[in-house]
């Protein structure tokens, strides 16, 4: 019996990133699907679930994607509102990568910092992955500053967060300009900027003044990145130092992780791989 | 070569159901279109039929499927049109599951009722697969009364069924409550609930008191489900002398008919596997 | 690592054509997305690069198609915009086929005729079909007549071909009838008949009344066809001193042509598979 996962994207059109991942997950047939909503997704659920016995519906599971947090979740919610009793499969969200990229990343800074004790900031923090950067160092016990062009917006996802776990301390920051940001990262060990694509957080040069700073860490692959004086190739590499990673970098491993939650979905019918279980395959991942 | 199926929607997304069936079936490659209407079906129609050589033909098939019966009719319809010659593929109907649902029903009560003799009656009867049931019923020369909310659609069914067979004879009712329904019950031989998911046609209590029924077979499997006497499991269990179908008993075999029908499109290329064919087909599968 | 073709279709819904034809190209996996634009294609480019190291995306490539030429060299323009460095893949454009047809057709009439001499006529020119195939005549240094309802936009379509290539001759006209049409064929040893399905150019008995004419190719497989002495089966058969190719005829040709330059896509990762390109396959297929 085939593997079959169903992807339900929020956005119009289905992410080509997580239909190449699922293919290089092993998955044997990929139904895909855009503009998926909490209202147009039961009937999909319903034939997910209803179409083999409740012995090998571990063969079918169903993938929630998007560029939307919030819009992943609501159908994420809904999709587990469809199921009942044996009659569910299993089912992951990753949302523009917030939970894998998150959690390689945050794996990463993990290698070298005690996170527990770090003064870490997110600039694009409140980004899809953004957010769930700053609520993986929460729940590691760092003191966050979520860094937003909109302190309300910023404030907004750090009270989102807070929601979500009792560790750590989440402070809100607002800056519009390169400056401004590069104040706010003044003083602080890790550096996880998480921001759209084109936006630069740290011009050329800016990095190597910043004396407390142990680990610096881009998510954006595509020019002009987020650092400037990190190449988005870099892995763990050392400059005047600090160590940096690029989002290629943090991408090898984000990918091993995006596989390893995919593959997982095929070993019951019933898992739910959240952003706990995917941060979980994430230190796996850079511990093997 | 391989075994393309192309599944033309007339809902918005193309059904999972459908998909999963397909996969299950032996389909090597599915092309899955929602939101097909007769107006955009010919290019993708054209596109099936002068890729391969008509020796090859048979490799490729189509499937409509969608919620709307009529407008899988339509699209089917204009498939059909858009064939000529030797530049054709083999196709089917099954819009939710219309047919190989029904084929099913009608096949299993047939293991246990004189369907030429038998006084049936069919709550949700206007839906699609509750239309296909009334016409399998009347092809069998049963006296079927036919129920919806609305006794102007429960008439304009009977009449389009009427066109289909000249055996059987068709009676249309109304009835807006469950206490009507179960009145309408009373003296019925056979009864299959064919109506919309959470619609309770027969409630708790109410099969053991309807003392001429020997069949009840309920086609809903999502909760509060269309007899609440009768388990979705169940396969021909007897409670009080009335043996009894759920909608995941009655599922298996459905399952097995709409596999079969699909393998069916790929042993020719100028098949096309209606209600006729596809109840032989369920005739078939039980005798096996 | 499995193939993955990634198929971008301007129109609503992604050609069932260019899918069948990808699949029997050895695709493993195909991702078909209708209703792209410039707009909205950089996402699922950006998947496309970012998801396998720049050693395996020769095992990920792109191919454009839909009805609208313009819309899919577009794309194809915002598609290389996307790439950078190391990360791109090879991509190929051919909008309702224009670039296999054109080329598959103007291989064939190299066969019989001397194309750098020869006066050629494409009624139906401004077409998709038709406008590459006046290019490669005029590139193989031809005199070429490009024929439209409109003048206005048989020029257009002329100058737009007169950018691209420095040889050969382009001459607009414009016909509205079947007579304008066969009067404008006269003396003509060339004709590639490139219309829109059920356009009739030549009407029957026409052809033979063509004194000149050595080569006639219908590119219309539907009926009624674009010239009515032609069925669509014939290749290369003589009609009173004519050859004649009908549109399954160049068919077999085209689909090895279209079959062959989707497998030259995964030969490495950044090939740019353009008309000149796929018109060097054509010979080639011809040839071997």
């Amino acid at each position: 019996m085939k593997k079959i996962l169903i992807q339900f994207d929020t956005d119009p059109l289905a992410s080509t990133f997580d239909r190449v991942v699922a293919v290089d997950a092993g998955v044997e047939e990929l139904f895909s699907y855009g503009g998926i909503t909490p209202e147009n997704v039961t009937g999909l659920v319903h034939g997910a679930i209803f179409t083999r016995g409740p012995a090998q519906l571990k063969n079918t599971a169903i993938f929630v994607g998007g560029s939307n947090v919030a819009a992943g979740e609501a159908v994420l919610k809904q999709v587990q509102n469809d199921f009942f009793g044996p009659m569910r499969v299993s089912a992951m969200m990753d949302s523009n990568g917030c939970n894998t990229t998150a959690a390689a990343a945050v794996a990463a800074a993990k290698q070298h910092v005690d996170l527990s004790a770090v003064e870490a900031i997110v600039p694009g923090g409140t980004g899809p992955v953004g957010q769930r950067v700053a609520q993986l160092l929460a729940s590691e016990g760092a003191s966050v500053t979520l860094v937003s062009r909109s302190i309300e917006r910023a404030e907004s996802a750090c009270e989102a967060i807070r929601a979500t776990t009792e560790t750590g301390q989440l402070t809100a920051a607002g800056a519009t300009t390169a400056d401004e940001t590069a104040a706010l990262c003044n003083g602080k060990s890790l550096i996880i900027a998480a921001g759209a694509a084109g936006v630069c957080f740290l011009e050329a040069g800016k990095l190597s003044k910043l004396d407390e700073t142990q680990v610096a860490i881009d998510l954006n692959a595509v020019p002009p990145v987020g650092i400037a004086d990190i190449g988005a190739q870099e892995k763990a590499n050392e400059h005047d130092g600090v160590i940096c990673y690029g989002a290629l970098g943090v991408g090898g491993t984000k990918m091993k992780v995006h596989r390893q939650a995919v593959s997982q979905l095929f070993e019951s019918n019933d898992a739910v791989i959240d952003t706990a279980e995917i941060y979980r395959i994430a230190l796996d991942v850079i511990a093997s």
